[in-house]
């Protein structure tokens, strides 16, 4: 017998393996399958055990998980590639996972040829298993304010680490908890004033590889107090040994200082780097990976929660009628389907921004070019902040969707809201964050206006580069000229050169009767089916705000940036928007033209891009309406077109293909019991509550007793 | 030295008690203190274990936690309330409470005087201790649906309880897994035919009691399969065992069927009830209860939040200045404080709810009154359903406040929504149960228009006796005449009584092109100070979707209400903001008024109360629009009047005090280190990795000596 997502697929002319070619890079598919199966059959592994363990029970399995995942690279030769992919397919990170994509790194791109040639032999061995301290128990946000110091002691040419008190001790450090035997500490730089030796002076906060545990016996090194933090919210990073260390007057060799760019000599003079700014890379690295992994944590809730809402039925349509699958309600399609819309998006914009942070090192380091540094920097900041709300979101949403036994540990997202929901924070607070890309907006729109010959009122044509640029990549099918119905920065020419995210900001230099008059065109709902509709509107709304916050500022007093800290977070979610769209369009747009899809294939994605879209501009409704860019009918309108879309465009057998496309591996899968592709969620609950555990309810038999026994036993003093 | 929230408290007049003697019933406030400081002495009971045990641990912890809190009833004489309250404080459900709200509460309102007086002695003594079996592993929502059977066997006089298949297994009941020895049967009660005593017919879902568990050995009676259903996601509802039961022909007396309404007679005859609507009493009362529940849960993390806020400093405003506490920054408050207004308003909407349904109790016994008994289901809904959306994501917001350590579970509030969120799901899924509202506000409308005199143009004058009666509750400054500035529905009458509740939808009386020009009148920011231009939009926006919904439907083709559950949804919630800002204005104005409060207290709830409309009206923006209710101008006035309050209005002092006024114990606080009242949050998070847990990484020694050796061990052969 079919199962009913098999009925369902026999009716789809979408082909998921087609969409699947713009989600991965070639073969990737191919070896996450042969690399699932090999992990398949290895009970360790199992997720559904997971949920049953205590925070230490965890911490002990993903040590032997990851011991485990050793003995197969070996037995297997696997491939760097192929032991990074089986690590992630753990879905959660391992007391080793910072080495891998902190440690490493940071040695890679901070250290000198010689370090690296020391150190990183034996990081690829785990031989050294290291960590990156920087937070502390009373600073994270502000890097400038930390406290640990690393005193250069001339004579024996050593570095003395030092927590000078409580509140400067490491904390949250992932890794460090149990395993690391090493970590990379921010500490502030304090050399000896030429004159004086007795005397330093702080240059501020640099790295150092500090050794924490013996190598031989792994108990901690002398000076070092070291431990785990303990359990998370929600049971969120249970397989994490996030550590706090204290240093009392440790010391390391002057070669452990990281020195490829800032650098200490032997007799403790200091070495500018080139470029102060080239140590922030490897923070942009791990902020610019976050939107493409969320991405697909959420692609893995919902091909979950759709499975489930296919499979469950509640309630008849008609009195004798059967029960309908519960994915027949309007409730349940305008969650879920603008969930699978933004699962893509974020995986879509989030390759692509990976794919321009690769390009930008290699101008970094080639060329020497800083403005495409402070660029990524500023738009993968954008994008961390709003991926990590919207996925942290869209998690509890799909698991909500499954009503009841979405409760359930079987549901299997569980984990997976429990650990996206942090990344709101690690990386950075995405309310201080948000202050670096509005800033750097702020610099485009006064640097725009220092460089522009009009500045207020314009009628010259349009001609800037950027601009043009960024125009032929989303509007797919009609002219922007037509888009806004009044005035238009048609003619503005300014010598600053914007990037492409930013090239809508050369509307802010209008006049602001220009610019508050400025209306979008949309007159039935079908426009707002319009690339270029939908991509000025979100344009205008990202650059309403940043006008906004500009005026804000210039007509108040110099101080009160501080006041301003809940629009910047909503300028930089506006910046992210008009990115993620125009990215996931000029994606959609170029599969279709050039046939690297067929029609059907790209008529699912188009319309999957448009319910992202049409569900981005109902979320910016407020900023369109306060910038009288959109009017009450218009609004309506919209509504409609996202209702169309996901009630009529939008049918289950596409959306079924859609998340086919994720291809995802049984044992990917095996978390969730709700979400098994052959439709045996009742049989697989009743299997989970009756096997493993079955029977332990025994195990409290004396407890209960004590309670309903209570007052037999004391009837004589009892008054009840 | 004064700690940091002590300085705070000198410059603050507001008197935090006399502002909770809006919160608190008469001496609730002392008990609390007396019995939490018991509490407090007995380790058993503390918070800050429990996020290291596991589902098993935690329920083990939870079973002993309550055979303590019987003993401590005994030494201490403890009344019902005393003893209710202790079990309260123990913040989760425990594996008896569900005896305590469902079992006990549904015997009394549906078991005759005879069972009454069998059960509830055995109740009172946990000799029985019982929970409530209606969900089912294939059917929640759809309760006609249910599939177990109580079939009559007339020969002995019994009931034949049957799950017919697998997937009628009882799944989610609280209280069952391990502790329970009886349970509330929802099952189908099957009669034989008068003709054919072998034929049954089914009457539909009754109740019943039945044994699951040997009252001597606790083990599971014949034929009874029954167990715990494990985990929940985030690891909530940890202290409570849900568990499942299957059913072969699992016979019980005849007397077991609770027959204070429907009744089978001794020789298998249906006795009908009086009214068929009176078993949803006790449906409603769950209901009616979470809104201030849940009030108080984010008036606990709201606390903690707000503290540790005033802590935490990051950043300093000049060079050279000192850091500032983080609840300096816009983006902070504007979090915070909303939330703050927020629990206020569910503790104090939900406590009028709660006396709402008191005395419709009353009515519907003495009275048979069953109007409002749909009234009350219909507005209990909708409150549910809001303010479990509201408090689920506060929540989650609070912690998120607080950056990295909010992640931590010393924040204390994990549990808190972990628990919470679920609020969304039971007691009726949110997307279902919102349907409930919206059907019986369409029934309002289109009573209102078979009754009105003039149902599309109207001219007399406003005279429905509903209507003023609202009117005089919220407004109190301002006559409501003035609110909009077109046509008012100034002139209807009409037959049909609204509950003050819907009062507004007389507007939808108006012809639509009336309806559609109405404005709001407001003209400066300041002008949304105003309680009546805050109500009157409320308002409009809840008749709005209500009035677009019943176009809608009237439109289109008749079977299409399933395309309109998202809708409905939207329309609970803005049914309940309506009612729930209008509770708060009202309370507020009585509370000056009558001098209850001082002037500085009343000056602070007021502005409290501002702070949640207003805030509720920026949430509510997209239907103020589309309604064409709100231009693009007032719309930025409210949000300079919502930024005014939040930024400018409120200060620190006075929203200390407005926590203070929740009169939260020491041992309430105890699982939050980052809440400590103290402020010696670094402190007790040392302590807390030091302290217990301390030493303990030496346990993995072992695991991490694999890992870091595994590649010299087997240097021979290894290719690294
Ligand atoms: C799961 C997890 C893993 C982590 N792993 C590591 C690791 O491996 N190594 C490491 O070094 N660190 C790690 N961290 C620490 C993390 O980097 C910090 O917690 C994070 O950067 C936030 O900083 P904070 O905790 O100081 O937040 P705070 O700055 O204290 O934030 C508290 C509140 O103040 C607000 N706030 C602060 N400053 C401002 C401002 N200027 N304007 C407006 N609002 C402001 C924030 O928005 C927030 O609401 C981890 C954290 C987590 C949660
Ligand atoms: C923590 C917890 C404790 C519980 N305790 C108990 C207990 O003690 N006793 C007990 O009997 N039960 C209990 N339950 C069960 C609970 O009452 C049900 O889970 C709840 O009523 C939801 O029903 P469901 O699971 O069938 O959801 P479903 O109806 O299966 O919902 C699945 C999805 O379908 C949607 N949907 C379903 N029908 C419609 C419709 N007509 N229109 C639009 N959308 C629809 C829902 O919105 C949801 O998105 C508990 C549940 C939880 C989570």
């Amino acid at each position: 017998m079919p199962t009913p997502l098999d009925a369902i697929r026999t009716d789809v002319t979408i082909d998921p393996y087609k969409i699947g070619n713009l989600l991965f890079d070639p073969g990737y598919r191919e070896t996450r399958t042969r690399i699932a199966s090999i992990l398949g059959s290895d009970r360790i592994f199992d997720k559904s055990l997971r949920p049953h363990l205590n925070h230490r029970q965890l911490l002990r399995l993903s040590l032997r998980i990851f011991k485990r995942l050793l003995e197969l690279r070996d037995a297997h030769g696997w491939s760097d590639l192929e032991f990074t992919l089986a690590c992630r397919l753990q879905d959660e990170s391992l007391p080793t996972s910072l080495h891998d994509i902190t440690f490493v790194p940071v040695i890679a791109s901070q250290g000198t040829q010689e370090q690296q040639a020391y150190w990183l032999p034996r990081c690829k061995r785990y031989e050294v298993v290291g960590c990156y301290a920087q937070t502390e128990l009373a600073h994270g946000s502000n890097v400038q304010e930390l406290e640990t110091t690393a005193r250069f002691d001339v004579t024996s040419g050593e570095f003395v680490i030092s927590s000078p008190r409580l509140e400067s001790t490491k904390w949250w450090i992932g890794g460090l908890g149990v395993m690391a035997n090493h970590t990379i500490v921010q500490a502030v730089l304090h050399l000896p004033l030429p004159g004086n030796p007795l005397e330093y002076k702080p240059y501020g906060p640099h790295l150092f590889i500090v050794p924490v545990r013996s190598l031989k016996t792994h108990e901690p090194l002398p000076g070092i107090t070291i431990g785990d933090i303990g359990p998370k919210a929600y049971g969120g990073f249970g397989t994490v040994d996030n550590g706090y260390v204290r240093f009392r007057e440790v010391r390391i060799p002057r070669e452990n200082m990281l020195m490829r760019h800032a650098q200490v000599t032997l007799t403790g003079e200091y070495v500018r780097p080139a470029h102060d700014k080239l140590s922030y890379g490897s923070m942009v690295a791990l902020r610019a990976g976050i939107p493409v992994n969320l991405g697909w944590s959420l692609a893995r809730a919902v091909t979950i929660a759709l499975r489930y809402c296919i499979h469950r039925r509640q309630f008849a349509a008609t009195p004798d009628g059967p029960e309908q699958p519960v994915i027949t309600y309007a409730s349940v399609k305008h969650r879920l389907y603008p969930l699978l819309a933004t699962s893509y998006a974020y995986i879509i914009a989030g390759r692509e921004l990976w794919a321009m942070y690769q390009k930008m090192l290699e101008e970094v380091v080639q060329q020497g070019n800083m403005e495409s540094l402070a660029e990524m920097h500023s738009l993968s900041t954008a994008l961390k902040v709003k991926s990590s709300t919207d996925c942290a979101k869209g998690l509890e949403e799909a698991r909500k969707c499954m009503g009841g036994h979405g409760y359930s540990h079987m549901s299997g997202i569980g984990p997976l809201f429990a650990n996206a929901t942090a990344s709101q924070t690690y990386e950075g607070d995405n309310y201080v964050i948000s202050q670096q890309t509005a800033r750097s907006l702020l610099k485009h729109v006064s640097a725009l206006r220092s460089s522009s010959s009009t500045p207020t009122s314009l009628t010259a044509s349009r001609s800037s580069s950027s601009r043009s640029s960024s125009r032929s990549s989303g509007s797919s099918t009609s002219s922007r000229s037509s888009i806004s119905s009044r005035s238009s920065p048609s003619s503005i020419s300014t010598e600053h050169h914007l990037p492409p995210s930013s090239s809508y900001l050369l509307n802010t230099l209008l006049a602001p009767a220009q610019f508050y008059t400025q209306r979008s065109s949309v007159k039935t709902s079908g426009d707002w089916y319009s690339p270029a509709h939908q991509l000025s509107a979100l344009e205008h709304r990202a650059a309403y705000l940043v006008l906004e916050l500009s005026t804000s500022l210039s007509t108040s007093t110099p101080q009160n940036w501080s006041s301003h800290t809940h629009t910047t977070h909503r300028i930089a979610s506006a910046h992210a928007d008009v990115f993620v769209a125009t990215t996931f369009r000029k994606c959609v747009a170029r599969a279709s033209s050039s046939n690297l899809l067929p029609d059907d294939c790209a008529y699912g994605l188009r319309l999957l891009c448009d319910i992202f879209c049409l569900g981005t501009l109902v979320a910016g409704l407020p900023e369109l309406f306060e910038s009288g860019f959109v009017d009450a009918t218009q609004a309506r309108l919209l509504r409609r077109a996202l209702d169309e879309a996901v009630l009529v465009r939008m049918d289950v057998g596409s959306a079924v293909a859609l998340t086919d496309a994720f291809a995802f591996t049984e044992f990917e899968m095996a978390g969730s019991v709700l979400g098994r592709e052959d439709g045996k969620v009742y049989e697989g609950m009743w299997r989970a509550v009756r096997e493993g555990e079955s029977g332990k309810e025994r195990e409290f038999l004396e407890e209960c007793l004590e309670i309903t026994g209570h007052y037999r036993r004391r009837r004589g003093s009892a008054k009840l």
